[in-house]
């Protein structure tokens, strides 16, 4: 493996100028797609890696951007990642993701392989068992920009991209109300991540806004699975005067849900309503078309990859960035009374 | 920036051994969690980066594994990564992914983007429309192992992860069959991707082996989307004699043929029946549940990373190994007549 070759020799190679080379390999937008193309070809085919790794420690310039989130195969998730990727890759970024199953060793083990890849920033959603904060403040000690999406942890000069979760408990649990629903539970997440405590809050002050008195047994706190959902309706309907609908914080939990009541003989929707949450494909197409609140996972992954420029242009100031993006229920079978 | 922190700078602060940290960071399993994690902190936090970096210029060995896939939000790819994550993470490797939604070009930039971040191994699923080898072999005259698992491209020290996609079509025409379906068509995807090919190549055998014509007006070839589906029915039902069955090489096809025949007044399955192909989570959910075909994602991962981890083992011998799983025929309410 010849491990000196420069750019004066890529150049030499292809007979254009060693600025040319340089430009390619930078992805300085005056060179064209096909002479960059060419360019890399050739620098990868003359054992080219190192220098550029060497460049990019020099220059602190990957042109990878990392993205950590606990699970790639929940569409919420994905979707943010079509939208970080269709911002980001014209401008010449590849996007390498990890996923951390909600596990916190697996956050920081990630955020380090990350780092060790030379990425120049990471964009990310927290786990739900991400206690410490060492390891975003560590991120932020190497000048590497850092954006939280959806789930945040307040870590001083990290910008975040979430939507307004209050608004959208609120929205959602004031639709049931007005479908006649006035023993609405509601399944939550663990109140330790800020999006399922607002949520939370927005489902409570909806009631109290419309006369209903908040009844603390209609409120369980559970996993973000099916098994869940079975598990609570088994629990409410054995109250004494079980609920009449539930705004769950998770489709997948609204599943079990409905699976569970159905089981039970409850009718949906005439006695019973369901939303649930983040508006995964499979709502769609289920025997009964599932409401839920659409959480615009696009946007909000466009809207992350744009807060990162900006920080990548003034690397000079530190810019710390709230954006809030606002909620879309999606009325459908599950919760609209003839 | 402190660029000169040396391991032995490492081991003084935490008081250990200047080779306990060595094996931490190099995840050698003698090593505690406890102080590897221990160790990988104050190595980030001493700003250790660039020597690792150096020593994986050296060594050869990042422990992170890049893995390719056309989509993450299909669960086909999404469980794939699972099963690869659940055999390497525990050995301290780290899997970076890349997603080329079906495109050559950011193939190859997928590619170039892990082999600069160091990668030890890349376990991919070749896109729809890559047409060149020679971003492969590029890779092997790095010397970094290459696994192919489902899609995959004949390239010599390739190793092979697939599964018997010509038994998958075959089993799913024999059971159309046996449902009493004779006019059976086949949606398909493109050619050029030896799933398709076998899959077909299995439908066809399955007919002459029962005593079916073979007809190849009830052949189409489609796009992998709800769209292609609609407009495939579209043209099989104005056809002089329309077919009675699909066996669909997508679930997504599949769904959109479904959704048509409905709209069209079509009875499935007393009068149409239809099958996909690789067991989305929301063929279980849909109001009729579909038909498809498991391809056991989960094991293909693993065996993927199996195989992965027996070409690190054996540097020095080139190992080119095929394996074929055997795929899972799951018979549902879109094709069990009553």
């Amino acid at each position: 493996m010849n491990e000196k070759t420069t750019i004066y020799d890529i150049a030499k190679a292809l007979n254009v100028t060693a600025a040319t080379v340089s430009r390619a390999l930078n992805n300085n937008p005056k060179i064209s797609a096909a002479t960059r193309k060419l360019v890399m070809e050739t620098a990868a085919k003359m054992n080219y890696k190192q220098n550029k790794l060497a460049l990019a420690l020099k220059s602190g310039k990957s042109n990878n951007v990392g993205v950590v989130v606990p699970y790639i195969d929940r569409n919420f998730f994905s979707a943010i990642i079509r939208g970080i990727e269709e911002e980001l890759y014209p401008l010449g970024y590849h996007v390498i993701i990890c996923q951390t199953h909600e596990q916190e060793s697996a956050e920081i083990d990630n955020i380090n392989a990350l780092l060790n890849a030379q990425v120049d920033g990471i964009l990310m959603s927290v786990s739900k068992l991400s206690t410490q904060t060492s390891h975003f403040e560590h991120v932020l000690n190497k000048n590497v920009p850092l954006v939280f999406f959806d789930r945040k942890k307040d870590v001083k000069g990290v910008s975040t991209v979430t939507i307004d979760d209050y608004q959208a408990g609120y929205n959602a649990t004031k639709h049931l109300i007005e479908q006649g629903c006035s023993k609405i539970a509601h399944l939550s997440g663990d109140w330790a991540l800020e999006i399922y405590k607002n949520r939370y809050k927005g489902y409570k002050q909806a009631l109290l806004d419309n006369g209903i008195t908040f009844n603390k047994d209609y409120v369980i706190k559970t996993k973000s699975d099916i098994k869940a959902g079975h598990k609570s309706v088994e629990k409410l309907m054995t109250l004494e005067t079980p609920p009449d609908a539930i705004f769950s914080s998770s489709d997948y939990v609204a599943l079990g849900a409905i699976q569970q009541l159905k089981k039970m003989g409850v009718k949906i929707p005439d006695d019973f309503c369901v939303i649930g949450f983040s508006n995964e494909p499979f709502t769609k197409f289920m025997e009964l078309s599932m409401s839920t609140v659409d959480q615009l996972p696009v946007e909000m992954g466009k809207m992350s990859a744009k807060v990162f420029l900006e920080q990548v242009k003034e690397s000079n100031v530190k810019i710390e960035k709230k954006v809030v993006l606002a909620p879309n229920l999606k009325i459908r079978a599950t919760s609209t009374k003839k």
